[in-house]
């Protein structure tokens, strides 16, 4: 039911801990992560493979995990290499391992068929380690499932709605973004919005470093099965920005909008809003991220109001408005790779 | 599997707030009542039909509703009247509207076939907004199917046992109440009985204007699938009571006992026990109204039981006994309903 | 989904009171305990056959139970002997009653067909309620399946790990035990080692009136489903203890630990640890029930977890380890009971 061949995160660097476990359900399944020897992250199945005790109760010894119930002991690659009170290990005691990779501070999972890993698609997320950018990581748990987020993050409609005081403006919301869709790989929508000659926001104007009309944007992009960059500013207008050209005083936001399924009516939701201006401003860093809180716990009190009617009066037809532009093609893009999937699994 | 075309309680008319929402689940259904400028009361499907947010965040505009996810409003006839971004609403944007009346302090819904909805067809509580009757209106929440206190309303026996110091008496237990049975309408069982040239109980001497023996009365009616009035009292003996005759010194009450399913293993339940003397004694209205309190938790501590050891065996036969006649006949009379209306939907 | 023709523990003799119930739920059954006038314990379902009210919520009168819905009075047999407002009793109004023994200060309920019942059938827990013997008796409830606890009494390997500083010895977990299987009844699978000419465990030394070399022994029966009792101390070395003497200085302990399932995935379970020396001393049976709970507790976290996950990722195959020996046998011995059941009932 959730797409498996692509790469998901499992959690910002920092959850995964220097000693110990983070135990995890992702997609339905039980996930234990930790740091081998040499701090690399490693995903392994939460379940040992003799009787199903959780992983997490045990112990890291080295580079293995091994289980505390009766002593079992796991390599990185999900193999048994100890079963205490006998010599010889049978080759069927082993568990899941899943690919793993750390980029830009997040650790990526591969919940599919191994042998289609491949960590150059990964998205690029360069502002979350970048010297140049700073942000402040931040994680959600939600009572929903994940497509209703994903949903929520594509529509611009709803910001004037939802976030009146926050990030919302009507003019956010009367604007008709351009929606470009880009099939190679898992697909990409990216959505795209100029305000050419314009005046500069408040917030803008408070750290700008510059005076006068801007040219200001925001562009989505967005990946199946849930993953959301954005990139927003303001430029001195007429200095190219919508062509391209960034110059030094342009203010740059990026922001990080992440999903995984942890069950079907539950989610993990990591973000970030970065900024390439005052990175030594600690006090702005911490306001920025309060600020994208207030207007993210909006969401999920909306969001998680939908999934309770939906749970309570499912299967009800839904109907389309010219906003869903966004989302409808974000579930065709998910529908494809899911679709995809079942076609290769068949043959 | 509950009955649809009929009147049903959403709430006391102060339930419904001049501003703002109450949002109730009735059979199984996200419900929205508000009130309209005019102050008239509206229900709404609690659900708006874009994307199934819940419409209770939403915000009153005027007599319509708007659902502050995207914006769409929704005018009390259920009709989307504004999708915001777009000029014109498609008509099957449009969400169910419930039948709403206001009689005697309640709400009533027909959560059926709006085609059917009879005003008339509602029972009259007059003594909850009559001037010469007094009452404090009371609502307790249930863990337990509707049809399981429907049962406990209708059968006697369980007055001396579970009411013991309160409800209660042996006399009680033991007279047979007349029963008859009128299949007019959804149908009405009419339970009687009638104590004449009897004491006069202590309840009654400490308020009566008058002294001597009494003609006391006890007369149930209810109606499917959970609607019952009560007309008990004590009047002067031999002055006619029983032939109808009220005198004026005669000490009456009424009492209302109204369930609506919330799900199959939740109720809402109304209920108010009103007077007809001492009508600005509020501390009497008060202690009525604790007495009844206190009575009904010693009922909902062995409904709940019940339900509880339902989910437990299920399905176990339950052998009749003789005090069950109230019972029986009002689960024949719901299932008639029931019947009849499988039956019209069939042809 | 139970084995029900064997019997169960259904409490301490403590936790049924000398007056009103004590409620529980077996095998997914609701169960009635209670005393009758002459002390004796009886089991009935806790479910009134006329509405499924709980009778645990009733009044005892005498030997009976009265249902305080509507007054159905049952007798220990079952029967219903009253129904208030009529004459006579239908033969179908009873309940179930379960037989019940009480033995070693446990109360023991048959849950299959009460035809089969055989009190002398009841395993030998004598160090309960032997002068000779001194114990504080047990109880933890459970969130898992009892076999999952099964599997955890009758493997040595986990001690090592899952009480590394309680129970666990290395050399417990290395020493092969020897598994011996009886067939006769129920079946019962014996587990026996013994150290020879061994050092004194310290525990030991700390009591003895003895001093130098000891023989040590652990001896578990286990009978399906759910019933272990362990012999277990220390004699002077070659005073023929491995061949039964029991020299009158020998410190001696016994273990009792027995689960009845509650629902499928929660259980019941009573325990003690007794000894045959320092009878007296109080402050010592606290100390070694403090160290019982402890170590259970261990086993709970680990044992609740692995219920979890067989929760979250159901029907994945468990790979055996030679460590197995004990559970498979025992898991063997309760599907044998289930297998004879099942075919019992299909003649």
């Amino acid at each position: 039911m959730f797409v498996r061949n692509c790469w998901y995160v499992a959690g910002w660097d920092h959850e995964v801990p220097a000693e110990g476990f983070l135990a995890r359900t992702l997609l339905n399944e039980p996930v234990l992560l930790y740091r081998d020897s040499t701090g690399r992250a490693v995903a392994l199945e939460n379940r040992c493979c003799h009787r199903s005790a959780p992983l997490h109760l045990g112990r890291k010894e080295g580079d293995c995990v091994r289980c505390m119930y009766h002593g079992l002991k796991f390599d990185p690659s999900g193999a048994c290499v100890e079963i205490p009170g006998q010599a010889s290990v049978p080759p069927q005691a082993r568990i899941k391992s899943y690919p793993v990779v750390e980029k830009n501070r997040l650790v990526w999972i591969w919940m599919g068929d191994p042998a289609l890993a491949q960590s150059g698609d990964i998205v690029d997320f360069f502002w979350h380690d970048s010297p140049d950018w700073r942000m402040k990581p931040g994680y959600i748990h939600y009572q929903a499932n994940y497509q209703l987020i994903v949903d929520n993050l594509l529509d611009f409609t709803h910001l004037a709605w939802v976030h009146p005081t926050t990030l919302g403006t009507q003019s956010a919301a009367d604007l008709k973004p351009k929606i470009e869709r880009d099939l190679a790989g898992n697909g990409t929508l990216t959505i795209t919005r100029w305000y050419l000659d314009d005046e500069m926001p408040n917030l803008h104007k408070s750290v700008a470093a510059f005076e006068g009309k801007v040219d200001r944007w925001q562009v989505y992009q967005w990946s199946p099965p849930a993953l959301l960059r954005m990139d927003a500013g303001s430029a001195p207008a007429g200095t190219g920005a919508a062509e391209g050209v960034r110059v030094p005083q342009a203010l740059q936001f990026r922001h990080t909008s992440i999903q995984t399924p942890e069950t079907e009516r539950t989610s993990h939701y990591w973000f970030c809003q970065a900024r390439n201006f005052a990175l030594d401003d600690a006090a702005m860093t911490e306001t920025i991220f309060q600020g994208v809180v207030v207007a993210f716990e909006e969401d999920r009190r909306m969001i998680e109001g939908q999934q309770q009617v939906l749970d309570l009066v499912p299967g009800r037809p839904m109907i389309p408005i010219a906003a869903d532009a966004g989302l409808s093609q974000a579930r065709w893009l998910t529908d494809r790779l899911a679709r995809n999937e079942a076609q290769a699994v068949a043959k």
